[in-house]
């Protein structure tokens, strides 16, 4: 049965993960949940972000639900490093997954953009590139300062997440795959991107394929995102490509994420994109949709696809039976999830 | 006098370039003009980018009028690399500068945004980051392969991008600078830009300040791009911020942009950022606003302030006088902004 460790975290990320660890009990009877408590709370207690003796036994888990951690009280970085990043690294988990749709009952900023149009998954690279931390300082707080950045770029590294990203693709019906990097500036990255790319590609015929620079494709997830199905690019493109798809799908609302390790040699983290909100934290009216749409990530990366689009329908007809101008209460959402499975 | 050279390029640059040129002859009689064929026809014809004897004679100029460059003909980087990179290299123009407005006659992609709403300046850094070709491959096209690019970056060089933002930032009615990176991240890079920026902020009192990470930047353009007066962020982070700025003020139609060295010892160039339209090429149909507004940045670049100000105003009243349906002739709209003056 599956073993789920759930860090909830701060803020808002305590209320949103108990309505999403409700609804996995719902459909997945007998899971088992272990609490970790880590995040700004932890860390300023006892000052350390992610003890060795935790690491161990998250470790032996099949996945982690995560809430949101951060609190103003913590210098920005030491968590989001110290936690987040650590586990991505430290338990391979190079696919980080990004859906983005436009559910009934939400709206998109863009004028004329229905719900159902715009649906897609954007597959970034999770542990390479600019995140690696190389690079370095000199003469620091000088006139003469020098700061480095280093992006590290492995062929092992950009097959499997590519590999991975037209595996997708063709289970999609649209079965159309978009690379997008910075090749005609970044030539020696951009290089192994697009000759990896063109070399997995011929083991997916059926997958029609696409490149794009990373500064047209943020142009085109303003001016015409209808035209993604899946997407896969580097860490730091990821990141900010995400944002604008979850932007034009309305806000991190529904912005599920996985942090995958594809293998399961480890376990994967899995998170709404929003963060802890500590501006409405302790109210109850905090939405868990995100955090419920990451815990259907998590059971169909467990293989439990069924169960996985239950949940995912039952978030998307919750959603769209909201009325407005009724406020939203955290734990009735959860509940109605939950009795709809 | 003003001495231009013009580098009207490929497909529809040399189009929308007559119509720039036509502006400023109509607007500062006198100025006198250099054609340089360069751009994909010229290297089909030569084998060369750029010749030194070129490059030479450019620098003796007060600044370039580039129309667009590149050609389907023409492997992908090889003109940009060698034509506009280098000149922003060589020419030491370290001051990116993107205007985005939504004028009157435009309209956003995104609901309920009004012309007029939105009014920012992206100052992208253009000679440092990732832009600088370091880095290398090993192992190229084996499974061993190893990329990596790497992100240069100075005291010297952030400091007076940054100090040229603040002051234009000054001089706007908003007075307010919003700086952007990835400093939890890219914490060396980020850390430069970071102590960089509240140092200089320092001198300008009058200046408001904020700090956002490249993602949520992102996205804000989307959700909120009126709120931004003034950005300044670093060359890559730029590249892309920019294109956002362009999608939701309409796409690129408006979209003007100067590669600046501020002291004037080189020449700057400016250039619409659209390219050059392989498909519409030659038919005369391709819009010249962006072209215009280019040109009105190189004149207040050279110090015309009073003519820059008058030729924006008559781009606008043309872009706000046309009538849906009505189909655009590239000449007759450089005519009408030229008798406009
Ligand atoms: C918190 C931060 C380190 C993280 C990232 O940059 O990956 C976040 O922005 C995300 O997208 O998950
Ligand atoms: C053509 C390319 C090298 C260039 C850049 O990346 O700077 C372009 O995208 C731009 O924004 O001017």
């Amino acid at each position: 049965m599956a073993r789920i460790a759930v860090v909830a975290g701060d803020g808002i990320g305590t209320e949103v993960t108990a309505q999403a660890r409700k609804v996995i009990e719902a459909v997945l009877p007998g899971a088992e949940f272990d609490d970790y408590d880590l995040g700004a709370r932890f860390y300023n207690r006892t000052g350390e972000v992610l003890p060795q003796a935790i690491q161990d036994e998250l470790a032996l888990h099949d996945a982690i639900l995560l809430g949101a951690i951060g609190d103003p009280s913590v210098p920005p970085g030491v968590l989001e490093r110290g936690l987040l990043l650590k586990l991505r690294f430290d338990f391979d988990q190079y696919v980080n997954l990004r859906p983005s749709k436009l559910w009934p009952g939400t709206t998109s900023p863009l004028a004329g953009v229905k719900p159902g149009e715009i649906d897609m998954v954007v597959v970034r690279e999770g542990v390479e590139g600019l995140y690696v931390g190389a690079g370095g300082v000199l003469h620091k707080d000088t006139p003469a300062e020098i700061a480095t950045e280093e992006s590290l770029n492995t062929r092992h590294g950009v097959e499997r997440v590519v590999r991975d990203a037209f595996a997708r693709a063709q289970r999609r019906e649209r079965r159309h795959l978009t690379m997008v990097h910075k090749t005609n500036v970044l030539t020696k990255a951009g290089g192994l991107w697009a000759r990896t790319f063109a070399a997995v590609a011929a083991e997916f015929p059926e997958v029609t394929t696409e490149y794009q620079h990373i500064d047209a494709a943020s142009m085109f997830m303003v001016s015409n995102p209808q035209r993604y199905d899946v997407v896969v690019t580097d860490n730091l493109f990821g990141d900010i490509l995400t944002d604008i798809a979850a932007a034009v799908t309305g806000g991190i609302g529904m912005a599920a994420s996985g942090s995958v390790n594809p293998e399961r040699k480890f376990p994967s983290t899995f998170e709404p994109v929003h963060g802890s909100a500590p501006d409405i934290a302790g109210q109850g009216i905090a939405d868990p949709a995100a955090a419920i749409l990451s815990a259907s990530l998590l059971l169909e990366h467990l293989g439990h696809h069924d169960e996985a689009r239950r949940v995912s329908e039952a978030v998307a007809a919750e959603v769209a039976s909201r009325t407005t101008g009724t406020s939203l209460r955290t734990a009735e959402v959860g509940d109605r999830v939950a009795a709809a499975l």
